[in-house]
């Protein structure tokens, strides 16, 4: 056998097993018994302690070193497969094995002091994460800059500084737009009774009209939503509030957007590092144009109001367009995950900002609320109330997730850069989303960028499928169109 | 560290990855969405192969090697990981997973086969599967006997020659006590409505009632009832048939049985080789008692009866008496799950004879449609009408499963010895479960033998919680006993 196929033979494999790990937290998230979550953490840790043994295996090393490639495809393998391999090689067994003893004690800290509005109880375990996830950027950076080092685990081939010059360009737009919006009056909200059952069956209807498949997946509920798994079996979850129907819906059609890229990948790639979407920024790309460019358009909506009217009875907004205005509407508030397409960036830019000086250590854990607590009242004008609202609203940076958070935002751009294009090659996209079809919407993103899955680099695919270098200038012009006009700007 | 500590920290890997492959069978036959089996299929070999991996390894032989132990209970772990280490050097890994790949065509091919009625279509797989089991026996046995060899997979410690001694005074006995009964008329069945929702509710309850922790386990729908998983995950299922309520109702009790054994365990014995049933005849054991000498006890079925007739109102039959018997019906039937507790074991034993001979080489597969249709008209009296109801009932023997069915009538047998010395130390058990109280037993159960694990050898245990060797006499006295009442013979 030539060492490339070795490889590839040993990679299957590995990629099955993290296929294996990724359902069993599925199962953690939707079926797992409350009383199981002591042995499930020695299960999680075994198989993990697997997955890492066979990312660093030295065989892979020699393998990767004889392993002579045909054509961009196994190149593309051989890239994936080597970045894990010197990744793995790089963090020493005893500081990941720290580090995941670190971060499973601090989720529970941060879960505790968010419900407790305890800022205190949290800072010292944040402060050993911290300090870990420094000690790890550093190995991994080899000298270089450590907050780059750590974006190629989200963001391969970016840099803080390009992401910089993106968000530089965006904040004083976005906080201009936000302003004038806070003007106006706000728009009527919905009210109506909107039971449960209601709801999940409308959001499956809605998932199978976005294009998930539902032979190769399931919707379950969960505390959270998210989309779990790879090719044949690729789970979501929402969750129901029976005041705001909205958030089931629209998390869905969010999750539907990340299932649908990694259903949609060519089967040629399944099980291989090409089999997987390709980053965290592109992943997002997909969620958001779904969930927002088509979900939140003038014409989708127009479409989801009669449905809603239908299922739901009267819903005290009027017509269509009052009902768009509510989909869309900017209000005051404390908290990312509610943020509307307006607000959501300038959340994402405060933490990135903050989440660099402590990797650089230009901030201290110490300083980090009132850090957080002063830039918010700069950017968004009122000052934080709880710490919940504030510093303890997010979960990831006691897992030790740093170099996340602005991959949230890329995927933004990445999205008006690709709705631009697709809107440039679909004359009719209105007039379809107005019936409720979004097959041509999906189908573009489809054949353009999700079969692709790992084949090219996040930028290059970006600009493959939307013909321009990925920037912030498609993205703003839409919200700014989008707004005046929902606003009376 | 001592090399007995590194085994037993290698070993509670192997033993979280074992669970682990566990749970990805249960998400199979619940949750996977139909369109993932293929990629399933591939995950499944991926842990397979890891396990067999880590059994077989090396390290594992030196550290046996090395390993000194201090008291029973290292002891029993040295043994058990002896146990399966030696096993897994001396199958060729060739063979293993020829037997995987032609076992999984197999089942494939069964199952097709016995929707068609057609044996011929069935036979050649079979016959590879024979003929494999047979060289996968020789490696086993290093010269002894093949099928003494394979019983170690399911029941370790017996062999042929103790099962026929069992069988051989259990079978006129049966046979003449299944002759009267059938001279006798045929007591009225239950008919009413028994809506699947209703079942289910009811099942639960029952599933509580005898002992399962819902808090580290859930009942959920599958085509066939199974438990899963050890320790602090110990899942079940059920299903429902509208017309026949017993179906969901005993099979949960059935499956209960084999769930409170392994949730019951010592809770220091998990992720151990102790943290599970020691045989598959020790776990059919518990899982028979509680669905026989108890759940189809006269006192049990009295509260059983009250029960029913409240949630499912008229259910035909007028008063306890008559639904202990209608529980308890002995009818004439072809298939082994659907068997009464008389019958069951004649079922069983036409198996053992017939699978013994085909790994001896006294039988070839081509002669064993025959062989089974005229042993059944000797046992039963009547022939056989088509192969689902013959040779083609099971799926055991397409998946690799030889060895295996005898340990179901050894679990009867060891039932039997644990249901006497529980009623001896019990006076008051019948008058608890006419109260539906099944704590005493289940109890007495956990005390006596179920927390063990697999710290004793399957006689040792059955020996030590009933006080005697087992052995054939306490089932046959407490059938006779049981029929000769409700028959009136």
């Amino acid at each position: 056998m030539r060492a490339f196929e070795e490889l590839m033979a040993f990679e299957r494999q590995t990629q099955a097993l993290g296929q294996i790990a990724g359902r069993l937290g599925w199962d953690q998230e939707t079926m797992m018994p409350r009383g199981s979550a002591e042995q499930r953490g020695e299960e999680m840790a075994a198989i993990e302690a697997v997955l890492h043994a066979r990312r660093s295996d030295p065989r892979v090393g020699e393998w990767l070193e004889q392993a002579a490639t045909e054509g961009a495809v196994e190149e593309a393998h051989v890239r994936e497969i080597r970045r894990a391999y010197e990744r793995a090689r790089k963090v020493p067994e005893a500081l990941a094995s720290r580090l995941a003893r670190v971060t499973s004690e601090a989720q529970g800290k941060w879960a505790s002091a968010r419900a407790d509005e305890d800022w205190e109880a949290f800072a010292p375990v944040l402060e050993e994460v911290v300090a870990l996830k420094r000690e790890e950027g550093a190995a991994l950076a080899e000298g270089g800059d450590i907050y780059d080092a750590m974006l190629q685990d989200y963001e391969p081939g970016t840099t803080a500084a390009e992401i910089s010059a993106i968000f530089d360009a965006m904040r004083p737009r976005l906080v201009a737009l936000r302003a004038a919006i806070l003007d106006q009056p706000e728009p009527k909200g919905i009210v109506g009774t909107f039971p449960a059952g209601k709801q999940m069956k409308l959001t499956r209807q809605l998932a199978r009209a976005f294009g998930y498949d539902m032979a190769r997946g399931r919707v379950d509920k969960a505390v959270h939503p998210f989309s779990s798994g790879s090719g044949m079996d690729v789970r979501i979850t929402t969750r129901t509030n029976e005041q705001d129907p909205f958030n089931c819906l629209y998390s869905t059609i969010h999750e539907v957007g990340h299932a649908a890229y990694e259903q949609n990948i060519d089967p040629a790639y399944l099980l291989t590092p090409l089999g997987r979407g390709v980053s965290m920024g592109v992943h997002e790309s997909q969620s958001r144009i779904y969930e927002n460019q088509i979900g939140r358009s003038a014409a989708f909506t127009g479409y989801l109001y009669e449905q809603m009217t239908a299922i739901f009875g009267s819903i005290s907004v009027e017509n269509a367009r009052e009902f768009y205005s509510a989909v869309n509407c900017v209000r005051r508030g404390y908290i990312r995950t509610e943020a509307d397409e307006v607000q959501y960036n300038l959340h994402i830019m405060l933490r990135f900002d903050l989440e660099r000086a402590l990797m650089a250590g230009d901030l201290q854990v110490g300083d980090l609320e009132t850090a957080w607590n002063d830039r918010f009242e700069a950017d968004f004008g009122y000052r934080v109330d709880m710490p919940s609202n504030g510093v303890l609203q997010d979960v990831h940076w006691s897992v030790g997730l740093f170099g996340y958070f602005p991959t949230y935002s890329l995927g933004n751009v990445y999205a008006g850069c690709l709705h631009q294009a697709m809107c440039a090659a679909l004359p009719d996209l209105d007039a379809q989303l107005a019936q409720g079809v979004t097959e041509t919407a999906t189908g573009w993103l489809r054949v353009n960028l999700q079969r692709h899955g790992g084949l090219y680099a996040p930028r290059e695919i970006i600009e493959t499928a939307s013909g321009i270098a990925p920037s912030e200038g498609p993205l703003l012009d839409y919200l700014e169109a989008k707004f005046t006009d929902l606003y009376n700007l």
